[in-house]
């Protein structure tokens, strides 16, 4: 069974717990629970990673690189989206299909939250629409997978 | 029965005779066939509106405004997402929930394709994955009208 | 009579129905049946036109130019006052004294509000005093016609 | 009676004096009689200050802060207009009506002249018309203060 | 016999009536006349279209694609030079050879319009020859045609 | 009794052994010893907490979420300062008053350290005086939280 | 007994009467009072001085070059801060150790208020504390003038 | 027989020689050659000049000042558009008509060659048709010449 | 006799007290003693004015509009030379011959000090030669005067 | 035997794996072998570190203050060049000589790569000799530290 | 007896013959052999140069390297005042004295000649009196000669 | 035997004489001379060149385009580095490999020496080592041409 590997970057781990009348009260645990049962659905096993430290995500995307059982990767950089060239070239690095997600409407924030250094080499993003963000791209990265063969070359293109 | 909005921006009406074997042999009416079935099975009608005219797209989308059976948009402004000040306009005033799809990944391509003046007054956008992500918008919308009755209102604030 | 031309762009035909309580409840026809009057009192007719889109107010200016009866103009080019090259050229092409008008404070709005490209081929602007702007544009308008002769030539100084 | 204030900043005690073929031989006494007239038509004494240094002008807006008589403020801060935070941080902390005026077109001056500090603290500008701009401005308060209860408030809003 | 497509962009309808003096009396009419005539003499057919709507020159691209009679493009795209990636989209679209026309030399003139957003997906400008740029890029269109077989390919590479 | 938590970021493991005759032969150790007996005084504990790993910091800011404990946070970012949006994150996430303290004045080095990304979620700044400056955050910090109730609204809103 | 210097800019005259739902009935004689005492307190003498005038703070800010009666300057530049090139003159001119003081966060202000003009030839900031930021300075500056002998060239340097 | 001058920038000497496949195996002189003889069709004498070296260029088109046999300019100036504010000066002081010529769609390539700093004192410019760019910029200059009497008043006022 | 009128802004008061070793022992007043004798040797009258106050240098220079025995002016606007438009617009509307002079080299300075809002307004500039440019800035201003008739005319061209 | 720290930055530990027809089969063990033999040649002893993350590269380099057996390092920070003014300053902090090598050349690849934030703090950098760079870094390091004595001054210099 | 070299950039060899009415009809040689004489009667020997190329200007400083016979340097660099890093480093190398001398006021003229590269590396400039200020700089390099010992130094330290 | 070229761009000739303290007393023709002999015991023969003129520079770069004898470059653009246009076009048509050095740390000095328009169409740069760059370079050059067939065309890609 191929795997999809789950990344989330800094604070994410605060979910659930910060500020819950608006970001809701599931925590990241709980969205990882309902995304494996919906990736098994696909056919998929899910790897979920979560990290604060740049590096460690760096290490982990590393890691896919050459590992045939991982498909793709679906991550959330936060904060890194905007700041991390080292997650963008483990990516390129890694040629896994990727899809980027964030949970808020990242346009209707801070100016210098509008430019994403990651998103030139996933896929593509879906942004603004909370935690179904992440069910929305699991279903648009196995579609991907499902319809293309050139996943691979077509992000490494973008580099 | 509640309406969704499907608008189409400037040289969409291409798809699908545009270099096919990138894009695809899929044509706008092909696209807009499938994305009614799926609207239906979530038990929403789909109107399609497509137009090369900045104004056209202004106009209709004002036409929203007030009209109760229109629950919300899917947009693809297409060139405008880049340069018009008008359609975010519309979009705010209008206040229905909307949200934002690229077929491409915009974010590769030429500096100026990765500003969006429509998103801030979206929920939110879906990037890169071709015709799916009209799909997977439709998913995003229905999810968000089900869940939430805050939708106006947060449009409104992003403003 | 003399000819005074108001121009609308686009979504200012939601005026009254949008966010009331905030724009208040008067609408364009409203606005404009009361301009009218005013207008009469001055001896001058006031024809109104209003369009979304940028090109028909192109055009409706274009008109003007060697129109013997339209005095001046009255423009409210909303948010194509941030964005219209094509309708500066068009105001310039024309030569008639034009006045620009601006319902809301447009510098308390975003950045790409404070530049005007349509403001240097006009006159002057009224901004942030919502529809009485549109009856003291009128009187300036008026002003200017009935104490300068050289106002054909000061619009065209200033291309 | 309410009064209104009218402030005028650097080099307008030069007005009628300077290049008269261009700028009119109305000198800035002149303009002030006018639109004293003016202001007992509409029932309100016209109170007014020039100076040509900012630190006199911050001073005279202070001063007005608390005073229950002055029911406004009409005020062309000329040069400071580009270059004063210290006015505009006046201007919001008297939390009066303010209206802001330029008896030239600054937009099609150089590009400098095209910001305005003030104008984000002010209800609005009325520019490029002249000294008649004040008669419009006169009028343009006067309407904002007997249709408006919000007026102070909308003012703060803007800080 | 194959087509060449003439595109005039907005207020190109006034040549001729506006201040002949400096742009000549020459009218649209007059120059598309002459410029059949010498498509004529290279064996070409012109057709011509002007609109001041970026969505209806948009339309009219578009409908190049894939139409085996039009065998290239002049175009003037006038303001929309500047401001237009929906025009620009259209020509990489249609994959036509195009030729960029400017009458006066846009390079003495304001900053925004030393850019043109079109200028990229064209073969190449001609600028600042009056109407008589029109004749050289017919010649220059022609000549192109006459002694290139990867007319395509290379404007689809700029993209 | 309840906790200040003190954060500092890279580097600052080498105070009092790099260039000490500049800096001073102060060290890290004997800062938090002193600080430790000067918050004693004030009825608080202090916890410190040094690391050259912006993740490490994020994660330590992120585990005050909802500890009753921890009052508030006197955090020195060093470089992070200037390019963690990840520690601003989790700054307004836990939403304790925090105080930013600078050794040296940043405004008199390299124009990219003027920029504080830390500095808007916090109450404010402490900068150029050393390690005294240290002392000066503790008095500042104890002395909002003696005075405020609305300190975790305020750093909030600033977000 | 060697004095202390402490100045405010425009508008600080205002306080306790500008807001002081916000800002906190005390006034700057309050402030000024109380400052003194704490001077005392250290063995100094506060001498005050407020002006709403840039030229006004420029000369007492020169006055103190060579009083050898002066050790020190408090400073809050207010609106100048971001303006002032002639302050920051002053200050290097003076060569006395600055400390400079904000009320508010400026860096959760407008973009503007970020850059300090006059930060560079001071000792260092401190900001967002209010009133208690005075008495922090106060401190500052004395433990400064106790433990450093350098601190007229250090602040020399710095121009 | 009045003379036209053809001048011709850096590099411009390898042509032919330089990637024949895709500039093709035209040498400078063979353009010069065929240049000449079209020259001669019109009644001109043509003269050309090649250098490496900005200031060769600028002293030759210094020679043309008060040269009453050079009736105007061909001129590629190569990388020297981007760069050369001193082949600007010598053009417009030499105030002869001018065409600047590109054999590359200039706006295809780096950022740094969409600026040209000798087109302002140009008549205007062609651009991206290969070595047949000139025979048009001959046809140009003829055209002008022939139709023109003020073109070294034009030239002249555009500087 | 006519006068020449010699203006000195912020700072200048404390030349040759500040920093003797650097910027010599000269005072103000000694430099006008002998820029006085230098006048008068050239027949004209030296009146000298000094203020660290925008608003008064505004005011001086405004009080020679119209004044006959104002040849020409030398101004070191010291700070204000890169910060006020007021001193700028009052140049140009006193439309007196006026030379700029710098004691130090402004170019090797702060790159806020590069950008001199007053000289564009002025007959031109003396830069870096300490006190013995206002030497200098004499005997250009007389030169001038003696010269050139069109004097006035020049200066109000530059506006 | 004095010795040199060779330190990779993050993604470095997949050299060999990563797109080997383009990269070479050389894994980073494989480099560091050869370069240890090399080092061994000049007399040193090669000490390698490889880490994703930010925080643990300045923790290595900050170890190497005051450890006397470290003579200089080489340093491939990879993606953090761009970003991490932390490793910057734990380079200026250490004061060994270090030198900084890229494998590809940076300056062919997008904008942000073009900018080195820790150059300025090393002796130099070699750029684009893939990992032959790595042995002329170590014969340059070697060269520096036998031929100059004032290495440590001038790194410290350059802060 | 010893020399100053007056060094002339690029199109200066047309002064006189270039547009006379504004210019004058004084041309280079008429300036120099009046320069001479004033040289002459302060005791020193005129040498001139004049060349377009800006690599010949940068030989004629080399050469002034270590040559006892130059004291100083009167230089208008022209057009490559604004682009010229090679005449910059030319003249930082020679570390002769020199002044930079431009007929025109250049902050007149368009933004790209507001800056001056070379200026940094100068005692200082003087602008926009013509002919004379080549008199002027004459005058000022002569008296900073006589009564500065400092000059190769200080300009050593501006680079 | 083949050649490799040195080139040397402006003020390079002056080394040795400049500044020995700092630069060292070593001439560019020692430096030529040592390389000589270290590129014969490579098995080439150097061949040098020194020009302050930017043509002459791309005139001998432009020789070696086809020169069979030539197999790489070394080139010190100096300043030219940081403006010409002319020599990246020259080495982009030569085609053949080429390392760029620079002896001192360009991203310590000023802003505008952090750019290379040379660095893109060359194989790398070797920065800040002295004259012992050369010799890098050399044994990096001679690397490359030993194990890479792929430099011609790997240099035409980076165009």
């Amino acid at each position: 069974m191929m795997k999809l590997l789950l990344i989330n970057g800094p604070n994410l781990q605060l979910l659930g717990r910060r500020e819950p009348e608006i970001y809701g009260s599931e925590t990241l645990p709980d969205i990882v629970r309902k995304l494996r049962c919906e990736a098994q659905e696909f056919g998929f096993e899910l790897e979920d990673f979560q990290s604060n430290t740049e590096g460690e995500i760096v290490s982990r995307i590393g890691e896919t690189l050459g590992d045939p059982e991982i498909a793709g990767i679906i991550i959330n950089p936060a904060a890194y989206t905007h700041t991390s060239v080292a997650i963008r070239d483990a990516l390129a690095a890694a040629a896994k299909p990727a899809l980027e997600v964030h949970l808020s409407n990242i346009h209707v924030r801070e100016e210098f939250r509008h430019r994403s250094l990651t998103a030139p080499v996933c896929l593509g993003c879906i942004i603004g629409l909370g935690s179904y963000g992440y069910s929305l791209a699991l279903r648009g990265l196995v579609h991907h997978l499902q319809t293309s063969d050139s996943a691979v070359a077509r992000t490494a293109d973008t580099v």
